[in-house]
C-alpha cells in the first residue's frame, strides 16, 4: 500500500485524483492540502464525499517532505516547480500535473511560460505519456504529466508521425469542456458567459502548441496550427486533426496501423471505419478514442476524444504512477464511461 | 456468482444497470435482450462498453426462462407484467423496475395506470425501497422497483410520516432532469425543447403520485400534492416538501430524527444544518441526500436528492438484489459521487 | 425623445436594458457608465453591440446629475441608495433596480438588507409594478423596480390575495436561471458548478421573501415561505405556488378571475386550462405567463413564468419609464419571445 | 404591404421567419401551412405566440397558388421542389430554404440529393447570398436560399478565394447548435443524447460540402474538406476555415481586405485583430462575425459565426425577400443579439 499525498488538492484535478485514488487496490491518500481550505474537511467543500473521504487539508505551503510515497502537484506552474525542488528527494514519487517539468528543453518551456528556477530537476523528468514513453516511465520519480489537449492530439498524430506518414501542414482544431479552465472565478468561466455560446480563444499562441509540436518534431519536421475551442459542457475534449498522407491510402489500412501502434495500450480504443468519437462515450473514463477517415486525395482526419480531467489530467497521473511503481497500469482506473 | 439478465437492456436504466454490474463482484451478466436492436452487439450502439462489454443483444420477446439467477426487467408497464408471468418460477430473483408491481392494492394500479393482467402475483411482490422494506426484501423473489420520484419524496418523508409529525397538507416539488423520459424520441425530449427552459408538467394528476400517496398513508391519512417539473440537465431529482409540523421544533431536532431514522442506511446521507442538498454531488451515486428547515411557526422544507437513474432507478435494483440475495448491500454500487 | 442614462451599463440588467431602449421609439440612450470599464466603448465590453451601439462608458463615481429625463440604476444596494441621491432633483425620472427603494416601510428593508441612508426618499417612492400600482407610477419620479422573485410571485398571487380567497400556509417554490446571479465572478456561478447540477439556497431567509410577504400582507395576513432554487440555465424563472383556497372553486373559476384581474395588462398572459407555463415562452420578452390547477378539495397551484432579466429587471424597468412618462405602455417592449 | 405565406411553418425555421416577420415593416403573414398541425391555431402549438399572432394552419398539401406575394418554403428537399413547381407563376416571390434550388448544375445536386424533378425551373432560382449575389437577387422570382454551414463557410472564403490568394488544402472545421438538425423526434437529438457530449458526424460525406465547393470552385480550382460537428447548444455555427495563403500577409493586412470586401454588407461585421467571433454575440440576429489570424509562414485561420436560424436561414430568407422586391435589406432584421 503507497502513501499518497494530492497537493492542491480542491482544483478539479485534485477532485478527480481523490476519486480515482479511493478506488485504488494500493493507495492511501494520506495527505491532502489547500492553502484556501487549510483545516477544514474535504466533505464539507464538496460534500460529495460525505460519507466517503473525510480527511482534514493540510497548507500546501507546509514541507511535506517525507511524509508520503507519491505526490500529485495539482499546483499552477511556477509554483510547482518550487514545490517538486523541496519535495523531490529520489526516493518518492512526484507527478506534476503542471507545464513544469513537461519540456526536455527549457528554452522552448520558458518561451512560452516563465524563466525555469529548478532546471537541475528537468534533466531527471519524464514526460507522462505512457503510450509513448513507457519504458521511461518505469521507475522514474518525476513525471511531468502531459496537458489535456496534448494528450489528445499527440495520441491522434503520433502513429503516423512516428512512421513519417504525414506531409505538409498539420491542423490541430480541439474543443474542451469548461473544466478545463480551472475552479476559478473568472467572469468567462460563468455559466452565463459559457452556456448557449461557441467561441475559439488563443489563436495560434495557446501554451500547448509547442507541447504538442516537440513531440511531433521528434519524428518529423512538420509544422503545427492550433486552435482550442470553449464547448458550453464541462467534461471532454474532442480533437479534429487536418493533414494530408505522403502517398494515397484507404481508410482501413490507416485504422490497421493505428490498431497495430496500440494493441499493448489498453485505455486507446481504435473505432471501426465510419464510426467517430463522442467525448459523452469516454467521460469519466481514461480512454481515448480514435477514429479516423481518409478523404479523396490523400487528405486526412483524425478525431480523438478524451475526458479532459481523467486522460488529459488525472487519470493519465494515475496511469503514470502505476506504470512507475510497477503496478497494474489499470488500477484505480477501471471505471466505464458514464452515460448519460 | 449470480448469472444475470437484463430485459430491455437498450433504455438508459438498462445501460446503467450494465454500467454498475460490471463492477459488481458477485455478478456475472450472460443475457441482454433488445427488439429494436436484438443481434447486435451493446458495445455498436453504445460504443462506451468498447473494450469492456461486448456482449450481443437477445431479442427481448424470447422466453429466457431458466437461463438466469436474476432477471432485472426494464421494460414498460403492461409489458412488465407479461413478462414477470413468463418468468416467475419461485426460484429466479425479479426485480421489475417497471410500476406493475409497485402497488399492493391493485385497484390504486389500476386507476393510475392500466387493467392489471398477472393479479395473482401482486401478492408476491413486495415494494422495493430497502431503507422502509429491507425485511421484506430479505428472500424476496419478485420486486417492485420504486418510482424515481417516489424514492425521493419517500425518503424524504418518512422519518416525521412515520412518527406522526406532521399535520395538513404535504405539498411535493419535484424537479428531474431529462434521463427520467427515457430514451425514447420525442420532440418535447428535443434538446432545444429542453435547454434554456423550465416547465412543470403532469401537475397533480402524474402516477407517481399515488405511489407516494400510498406509502405515506401507511402512516398518517395525509394528503399529498405532487408537482413535477424538468430541469435541463440529464441527471438528478431534487425534490423539496413543504409541510407543518404537528408542534414546534427546532431545525437541530428533526435532523436528529432523521440522522436516527437513517442510521443503518448507508446511502442516505443527512447533511447539516444550513447545509441542503445538490443533485450535482448525488451524481453517478446510489445516495439519497436529505436536507431540512424549521421555519418560524411550525412549517417545514424538507430537500432530497438523488441520481433519478441510479438511487431511482438501476442502483436501487442492484441494491435490493443484494439485499434480497443476502449480498453486501453495497456491492456494485461503491461508485462515489462523479463531480464536475 | 426622452434623454436616457443607464448607470451601471455592464451587468446583465444593464445590457439588457440598453437592448431594449435601442429599439425604443421615444428613448435616446446619452449617457452609459461603468466604475470597471470606463473610457472603453460599450462595443469592445460586448462585441454583439459592434455596428449597433458603440458609446464610451462615463465613470459611475462621477455626478451626473442633469444630464437625462431619465436614469436606470444598475447598482447594488447600498451604492444605489447614495446614487438616488446624487440625482434625485424631481425633475428627473429615476428607476432603481436594487432594493434600496422597494419597501416603504424602511425597517423591513433594513432587516433584510443595510441601513437605509437616504430615508428622505422613501415616501418618494413607489414600488414599480404597473399590474398592481399603475397609478401610482403615473407621474412619478422615483421608482424601485421590483425583485425577479417577487414580480413572479407576487403576480401569481395578487388576484386571489386581493380577493381574500386563500387561507393557510403559503409555500413558493422558485425556480431561476443562472443570469440572476449577475455578472460577476463568483465559483458558485462557474459553468461547471452549475451545469447538470439542481439545488435550492437561502432556504427561507432570502431576502425577496420580505418583499412579497409585504405586498401580499396589504391583503391578507398570510404568512409565506419562500424557496428559490437554481437551473442550469441563463435565463427565466419559474415559480410554483401551493395554498389552499377559503372555499371550493373549479380550475375554470379561477382562471376567469385571473383573467379579469389581469384583462388590462398587456404583459400578463393567462394560459388556458391544463396548460402551464414554460420559461422558454416567455424568453426575451417582458410577459409573464400564469398557469394554475384546483386539486380535489380546495389546494390550489398557481405558476408562473418571466424572463428575470425582462420582465423581472430591464423590462418591467422600461415599462414603469413607459407608465410614468405617459407614453405607450409597450414601447420598445414589442419583442416576441425567441425560440428555439 | 406585401402578403406572406409560409409553408411549412411549424418547423425552427419556419417559427422564426414568422418572429421576424412580425416586426418587418412591409409584411403581412397572411397563410401559414402545417400538414401535421392543419386547423390547429399557431398559439396552441408554440405559446410563445399566444397573444402576438394566432393564425390558423392550413394543410400545406393544398394549393395556396395566388393567395400571396411571398412565398417561403420551409420543406424537405424534394417535397420542396414539387411546392416550387406548383406555386411559381413569374409573378409572386418564392424563398426556397430547401436545398433544391441551390445548385446551378442539376448533376451536382442529384449526386448528393435525389433525382430532380422540376428541372426546368433551376435557370430561373439565384443562390439566396445577398453578400455575393445581390444583383441577381433583385427582381428574382425563385430564390434558393443557402445552407446555414455553407452561409458561414463561403462569407469566410469569399474574400481570398475572389482574389485568389489561396492555395492548396482547405479544411472547413465546423461547429452548429442542435437546432440545425430540425423539430424532429430523433434519438440523436434528445437531450440526454447531446448535453455534456460533443461529436463529428458525416465526416467528408455532408451535403453541404458540394454546396461550398462549387462557390469556391467559381474564383478558384481549390479542394474543401468539410467536418461538421455538433455543440450541445440550440442555435450559433462556428465556422474555422485553415488554409494557406499564396504569399506571405500580415493579419491587419488581410483584415483590410475583409473590410473592404464587406464594405457595403451590413449583416457582415469583421472583427479587429486578435478578436475571434463568439456565437453568443451573434445570437438571434442576422450577422454574420468575422475574424481571423495569419500564423507564421502563411498558413491562416479564418472564423466566423452565425446564428443558424437566422442568417442561417430565415434571416437570410427575409434578407433575400428584401432585396428581390427592393425594399431595405435591414426591414425586419434590425433586432441585436440577444445576450446572454
Amino acid at each position: 500500500m503507497f502513501n499518497i499525498g494530492i497537493v492542491g488538492a480542491t482544483g478539479y484535478t485534485g477532485v478527480v485524483l481523490m476519486s480515482l485514488l479511493l478506488t485504488h487496490p494500493d493507495a492511501k491518500i494520506n495527505l491532502i492540502t489547500s492553502n484556501t481550505y487549510k483545516g477544514r474537511k474535504i466533505s464539507d467543500i464538496f460534500p460529495l464525499f460525505k460519507g466517503c473521504f473525510e480527511e482534514v487539508l493540510q497548507p500546501t505551503g507546509k514541507d511535506h517532505r517525507g511524509s508520503c510515497d507519491v505526490y500529485f502537484l495539482c499546483l499552477p506552474h511556477g509554483t510547482s516547480m518550487e514545490k517538486v525542488r523541496e519535495l523531490f528527494d529520489g526516493k518518492a514519487l512526484i507527478v506534476d500535473l503542471s507545464a513544469d517539468f513537461r519540456f526536455e528543453d527549457v528554452s522552448v518551456y520558458e518561451s512560452a511560460y516563465i524563466p525555469h528556477t529548478a532546471k537541475e530537476l528537468i534533466p531527471k523528468a519524464v514526460f507522462g505519456l505512457p503510450e509513448l514513453y513507457r519504458q521511461n516511465i518505469k521507475g522514474a520519480k518525476l513525471i511531468g504529466n502531459p496537458g489535456c489537449y496534448p494528450t489528445s492530439a499527440i495520441l491522434a498524430l503520433y502513429p503516423l508521425v512516428k512512421k513519417g506518414m504525414l506531409v505538409g501542414d498539420i491542423f490541430v482544431d480541439s474543443k474542451s469542456g469548461m473544466s478545463g479552465a480551472g475552479r476559478e472565478a473568472k467572469i468567462g468561466s460563468l455559466f452565463c458567459e459559457v452556456s448557449e455560446g461557441f467561441r475559439a480563444y488563443n489563436v495560434g499562441v495557446h501554451r500547448h502548441e509547442p507541447e504538442i509540436q516537440k513531440e511531433v518534431n521528434k519524428y518529423a519536421p512538420l509544422k503545427i496550427s492550433f486552435v482550442p475551442h470553449l464547448v458550453p459542457m464541462s467534461r471532454g475534449i474532442l480533437t479534429t486533426v487536418y493533414g494530408r498522407l505522403a502517398k494515397q491510402f484507404k481508410t482501413a489500412d490507416i485504422l490497421d496501423i493505428y490498431r497495430k501502434t496500440y494493441e499493448r495500450d489498453h485505455f486507446v480504443r481504435v473505432m471501426d471505419e465510419n464510426i467517430y468519437p463522442d467525448t459523452r462515450f469516454v467521460r469519466f473514463s481514461n480512454y481515448c478514442d480514435i477514429g479516423l477517415k481518409v478523404l479523396g486525395d490523400g487528405r486526412i482526419v483524425i478525431i480523438s476524444a478524451i475526458d479532459n480531467l481523467v486522460k488529459g489530467a488525472s487519470g493519465q497521473a494515475v496511469q503514470n504512477m502505476n506504470v512507475a511503481l510497477g503496478l497494474d497500469e489499470k488500477a484505480g482506473l477501471s471505471s466505464i464511461p458514464q452515460y448519460p
